[in-house]
C-alpha cells in the first residue's frame, strides 16, 4: 500500500487546481495533496476513523463476529457518473456491501482503487468521494485503504472505481447458489429493473417526464432482517448485471432444479414496464443495484416475506416463484396469458457500462 | 461478488472469438464463458485451488498465523502491457504481495478486478492472466475472487487491473513509517531504478543495445528473511512510484528525523545510470517493483545486510544511509564530490503509467 491512504497524517494542503493532472498520480507531493485533501479528509470527516497507514484488523475481534472471513471485489465503470438515485461512488460502496451481505457476511471494511482520466474536474472527484463517504458512513462500514492512478486524457473515460470488501460470515450460516431444493420459495425485495432503466434513461433522449431513479442501496441491514426471520435460508444473490434472469439461471443450474416464476407476481414499476415496452427490453434482464433474490424453505416463506416487507428497502417485496424437481436447469415463466416461456440467459447484456 | 470467479463450476466452453467484445462484460453467457475459460481454468491450473463462489477464509486458521489481518489494494495501468522483465499481470500480483509483505504480513490471497477495452485480443488477455497465475503460484498465494468489466473501444486503454490482498501480520511485529529513530540504518535490497528505466526504454526509441529489465518480483520471502535476521526492524516500504526518494521523504517527515544517504553507496546498474544521465533523470525517483527500503536499529544492521544479501532477490543489497536527529523532515545526500544536496519530494512523477 504505497498508495493513497497510507501517507502520514498532517494538516492537508488544499488542492486548488480545477482539474486532475497527471502529476496527481505521480507518487509525489501533488498525489499526496490530492489524497490527503480529497480522500482522507472526506473519509475521516464522514463519521468514522481516518484511513490508516496499512489497514489492519484485530483477528480476534473479527472472530468474535463469526467464523469465516468473506472477501469480494468489483470494478465500476458506470456511464454517466451521476444518475437519478445515485452516482458511481454510491454504486461502488453499495455494490460491494451487497456482495458481502448476500454471502451472509456482515460488512466490515472496504478498499477503494481509483483510476482517473487527466482533466477530470476536481469538483466531480470531490462529489464522488463525498458520496462514497456518506454511503459508507450510513452503512456503518469504513473505507480504510486505497490507491489513485491518473492516466492521460483519452486513456480512460473520466473515472473508474474498484471497491473490495471484507466481512465476517455469521457462524453456522450456510448459503450458496447450489443449495436450492425443490419446493423452496423464491423471493425478491421489491420492484425490478429500476437501475438499468435509470441508467439507460439518463443516457438517452427519451426524456421521460418523471425520470426513473436507480434503486442503488446497501442491503446488509435488510439481509440481517431476512436471515433472522428465515434462519434456514438457502441462498441470496443481488440481481445486478444480467438481472433476475441471470441469477435464476445460475440457481437452476447450480442447484440442479427447475425454477418456475409467475409473470403476474413479478413486481415492476409501471414506468419501467412502459419503458421496456417502448425499447423492446425485458425487465427480467435489467440490472438492479438494491434488489436481491432469496431462496427460502417453504415453511419460512411467509415469515421471510413479512420481515422483508417491514423493512424500508423491502416494502414491495414479493414471492415470485418456486423451485421444482421438474425441468432441472431451466427457468420457466407462466405468462400473464396462461402460457409458458423459457427465461434463458442472454449472451451479453442489454446495455454496457450499467455498473 | 456477482462477478467473475463466483460462477458455478462446470466444463468450460472455450472462448473462440479472437477479441474481447462488449458481450464479454454483460453478465450473460458470454461473460461466463470468458470467466470460466480464461480466468478460472488458468487460475485453477496454476497449482492452487479453483476460485470459489464467494471467497471465504476460516478465521481461526488465519488467527493461527498472526494476530492482525492486513488489507491493501492497488490499481495497475502500466503502459505497455508487456515489457522486459514482466507484464501488467505479474506487476499486479507482485505489487500487492509486496504491499502486504512490507507491512509485515504474510500474504494469503488476492482478488483481481479487470477492466478490458473492447477489441483487446483474447491472446493478450490469456497471456496476462497466465502470468498472474504463474506469479501467484510461485509466491504461494491464491487468487480467489474477481470481477470483469468490458468498456467500449476508446473508453479505456487496453487493460487495467486492480488487485487487493489480504494477509496476516506476524504477532508482535510492529513496523511503520513513523518508527524510525536517530542512529537507525537505511538499507535497500539491490540496484535501484530498473523498473522505471525498463518501462521508459520499452516506450521510447532510445533502443539500448541491452534492454533494461524490470526488477518486478514478489518480496515476501525476502521480507521473512529480513525480519528473522533483524527482529527489531522499524519499517519497510517498497519503493514504487516516486522511487526511493519518496519513501525516504515520507520516513523523514513521519518519524521526525533527518535521513542522510551517501551517493556512492546507492547501488545502480551502470546502464540505468547512463540512461538517467542521457535523459536528465534522477535514479532516486525512478520506480522499482522489486526493491524495498528497510530501516533497522544499528545493532541489527550487519545481520540484516548479510541475510538480505544471501537471498536471491537481495544480492546487491546495500546500506545507503542513516537516520539522524539533525534536520528532521529532510533527506540529505552526500554527493560523490563531497558536497551535499537535498533530495526533495517531486511534485509529480518523472513519467506517467509506470505501474
Amino acid at each position: 500500500m504505497n498508495g493513497p491512504f497510507s501517507l502520514p497524517r498532517r494538516a492537508p494542503r488544499k488542492v486548488t487546481q480545477p482539474k486532475v493532472t497527471l502529476a496527481h498520480g505521480g507518487g509525489g507531493t501533488a498525489m499526496r495533496d490530492l489524497i490527503e485533501d480529497v480522500f482522507l479528509e472526506t473519509f475521516s470527516g464522514a463519521g468514522h476513523a481516518a484511513p490508516e497507514d496499512q489497514a489492519r484488523f484485530d483477528l480476534s475481534a473479527l472472530a468474535a463476529q463469526g467464523d469465516r472471513l468473506a472477501f469480494t471485489t468489483d470494478a465500476f465503470v458506470v456511464d454517466p457518473l451521476f444518475f437519478p438515485g445515485g452516482d458511481i461512488g454510491k454504486l461502488a460502496v453499495c455494490g460491494t456491501i451487497n456482495d458481502l451481505a448476500v454471502g451472509g457476511a456482515r460488512p466490515v471494511a472496504l478498499s477503494c482503487a481509483v483510476i482517473i482520466e487527466e482533466g477530470l474536474p476536481l469538483e466531480t472527484l470531490r462529489a464522488v468521494v463525498a458520496s462514497m463517504a456518506r454511503t459508507a458512513a450510513e452503512a456503518g462500514v469504513v473505507i480504510v485503504t486505497g490507491d489513485t492512478k491518473v492516466v492521460a486524457r483519452g486513456a480512460c473515460d473520466k473515472l473508474f472505481l474498484t471497491t473490495t470488501g471484507i466481512g465476517v460470515v455469521r457462524t453456522g450460516l450456510d448459503v450458496g447458489i447450489a443449495k436450492g431444493r425443490p419446493g423452496d420459495v423464491v423471493l425478491v425485495n421489491g420492484l425490478l429493473g429500476d437501475h438499468g432503466a435509470a441508467i439507460l434513461n439518463a443516457r438517452g433522449d427519451l426524456a421521460l417526464e418523471t425520470p426513473i431513479e436507480s434503486d442503488c442501496a446497501p442491503l446488509h441491514d435488510l439481509v440481517a432482517t431476512l436471515i433472522a426471520a428465515a434462519p434456514g435460508i438457502r441462498m441470496m444473490r443481488d440481481a445486478t448485471r444480467g438481472g433476475v434472469a441471470a441469477v435464476l439461471n445460475e440457481l437452476a443450474e447450480a442447484s440442479g432444479v427447475g425454477v418456475r416464476i409467475r409473470e403476474t407476481d413479478v413486481p415492476l414499476r409501471p414506468e419501467v414496464n412502459g419503458f421496456c415496452e417502448i425499447l423492446g427490453l425485458d425487465p427480467l434482464y435489467l440490472a438492479n443495484e438494491g434488489k436481491l433474490v432469496a431462496v427460502v424453505p417453504p415453511e419460512e416463506a411467509e415469515a421471510a416475506l413479512a420481515a422483508v416487507r417491514a423493512h424500508l428497502l423491502g416494502r414491495e417485496a414479493a414471492i415470485i416463484g418456486r423451485l421444482a424437481a421438474e425441468r432441472p436447469g431451466r427457468v420457466v415463466m407462466e405468462t400473464r396469458f396462461g402460457g409458458e416461456r423459457i427465461v434463458d440467459m442472454l449472451v451479453g447484456d442489454q446495455l454496457p457500462r450499467i455498473c
